[in-house]
């Protein structure tokens, strides 16, 4: 695995990648999308949604902020994608906090072609069925084994899935990497994980069919940008806006010497 | 009144904060209650938002940027939280610029109750019954005690009223405390007054009942840590992002120390 | 020209200015018109964006992520602007990349009376009829002599037309100014083409009349301050940080010695 290599390719193709999000986060996800060199655009009208997508190179949805008229929405743009073979990650936000939030990830689930469902531990325990103990949109505990948890879902979903937090875990039901970049003020920053999306849809953009590669990678190359930012700034306020200068500013090199990705060892179920 | 006791809750308990609030300043009601270290959640559907104030302890909800359907949501959390016994706060962000927030406003105090009313001098004197000039969400003259203002609304509607300004002004009816902290840079960033009743809400849920102390303590805290983040900004920009910083990293002793919350002699009505 | 002369004037009146903005800058677009000292208010309602357009002294439209009940809104506040005499500017974002926005801009167009139209080389093209090749809401090629460009569709709209970019292009059929004025970091960071709709419309509250005049002094000086704050800082998170400080210290005398508004050749049509 080369992160630096998918960096590379994210900004010399500097995909269009668009998204169905949250009123939160929002212009977050813009910016760190274009801050990797891409280019964002959000649409979220029914009229449009799927246009949007059609010329688009990633779609990503996350129900941060749902409505059943925004998922109506969300369903139009991932048909297009789906149609026109372009990556979908779905961010489960919140999933588990509320009966709605988990109708509606499954609702996205079943009616669509999902490939890259992204969570934190307890959202993705709640997708893959289980009964968990949430805090609204904060990890809740998930007293299970992270690689299984993520490898029996994507084995059951036929998608890859990314489970975030201190190590970040990508699997596609077959292999499975873990990701120890990163650092504890990412959880002190609104929008860390709504971002990780973004950049996960940034980077499967160019993915050329790997998306286990092109997830890890992504989180990999913003999690070091991370670390970076930590050491110029002082709390979590200015580090997310050094966290965007270092983005802006990353080296291949450096991604290549500070990457920490390994394979998990197999878990046979 | 020891501010930093508040803060010290807040701290170990970590309540989970639900708002409804509005589109410009969202993430920076979240991230002030993040920075607390307490947990911010935003769910404005019809179908979740009494279902997510159920699992919150405090409720926040801001006009800025109303619509019929979205007061609908608020009054479904807010019915939810009083069901719960948790606080909520209503911040009447531009009461007064048009005739459907004086109007919504009233239905959200007549049709849910409503235990802290949140507003600059202008939008407070509104919902009073005063005929006022205001200047779409910003400050306008109020020619009146604002003591006098605060305890004759709390009085008649039975929840505890605050009036923020270059002074703070909180009261029950009965006791009327004065905040002096806070800097005059606070006033040109947009989104110091609706995170101030993110901050309020914060406070609340750790309250035990005391909404004056916690509403008090907690304008206090924001405040103490405006003026350490101005001593650290070259202006409105920066300033926000060290406002963060200070809150992130605010220490109790140097609460204590610089804390200027005073009651106000009693006025006769 | 003399943008200082504009900027004391927005200083002076403070002028409130209303917008019906996008989801993703709505921030931004606040914080800049603040950090000028003027007023920003967002109210997009179907019952109280007349009212709020009633009471402002500029409206600023932006397509960003339109519905056709946003849209809806918007006709309502345009024709309170235009029944009271405001300037009205629409920012045709992200126009051609969807049918949507095609549609609904010429339906803007159509059916009430915008004073400035805005956007970037590929938006105005479409709007002029051109078939064009958009990338989401970045700036697509354009091969046209952009004063051209400007100076027709102004003509032919009986407005002003601001094509913004590296340079940029104002215009109302007759005159044509050039403002070379900012940076290239600006293209880095999401919002500064949504925030230069918000300053055009700042500056166009006090103009007087003379919207060529009013819209050219607002980018110079916004493009003085980008000049300015990218000195102060290391990237484009730092930089949108800087932005605002340094839009907020802006000196007269300094916008007058940077300031590099020129007059184009006039094109024979």
């Amino acid at each position: 695995m080369n992160a630096a290599e998918f960096l590379e390719q994210v900004r010399q193709k500097q995909p269009l990648v668009h998204h169905l999000t949250n009123w939160v986060t929002i212009y977050d996800c813009a910016q760190v999308v274009k801050s990797f060199g891409a280019s964002p655009v959000m649409a979220h009208a029914t009229e449009e949604a799927a246009d949007m997508a059609s010329i688009a190179s990633a779609l990503v949805l996350n129900i941060g902020t749902l409505t059943t008229q925004f998922v109506a929405s969300m369903k139009l743009a991932a048909a297009s994608a789906n149609r026109n073979g372009i990556p979908v990650v779905l961010d489960v936000c919140g999933a588990g906090a509320t009966a709605m939030r988990d109708v509606k990830c499954i609702e996205l689930l079943n009616e669509t072609r999902i490939d890259i469902i992204k969570g934190n531990a307890s959202e993705i325990a709640r997708i893959a069925g289980e009964s968990v103990n949430t805090k609204g949109v904060d990890a809740g505990v998930v007293e299970k084994n992270l690689c299984d948890l993520a490898q029996h879902l994507a084995a059951s979903r036929k998608c890859t899935v990314v489970i975030t937090g201190a190590e970040d875990i990508v699997s596609d039901g077959s292999r499975c990497l873990a990701i120890r970049n990163g650092h504890e003020m990412m959880s002190r920053v609104v929008g860390t994980g709504c971002m990780a999306a973004s950049v996960i849809g940034t980077f499967a953009a160019v993915s050329k069919g790997d998306l286990v590669a092109a997830a890890a990678s992504g989180l990999s190359c913003y999690e070091i940008a991370a670390e970076l930012a930590v050491k110029r700034s002082d709390g979590p306020g200015t580090f997310k806006q050094a966290l965007f200068d270092a983005i802006n500013a990353l080296d291949g090199a450096v991604v290549l010497d500070m990457q920490r990705i390994t394979e998990c060892a197999a878990i046979t179920s």
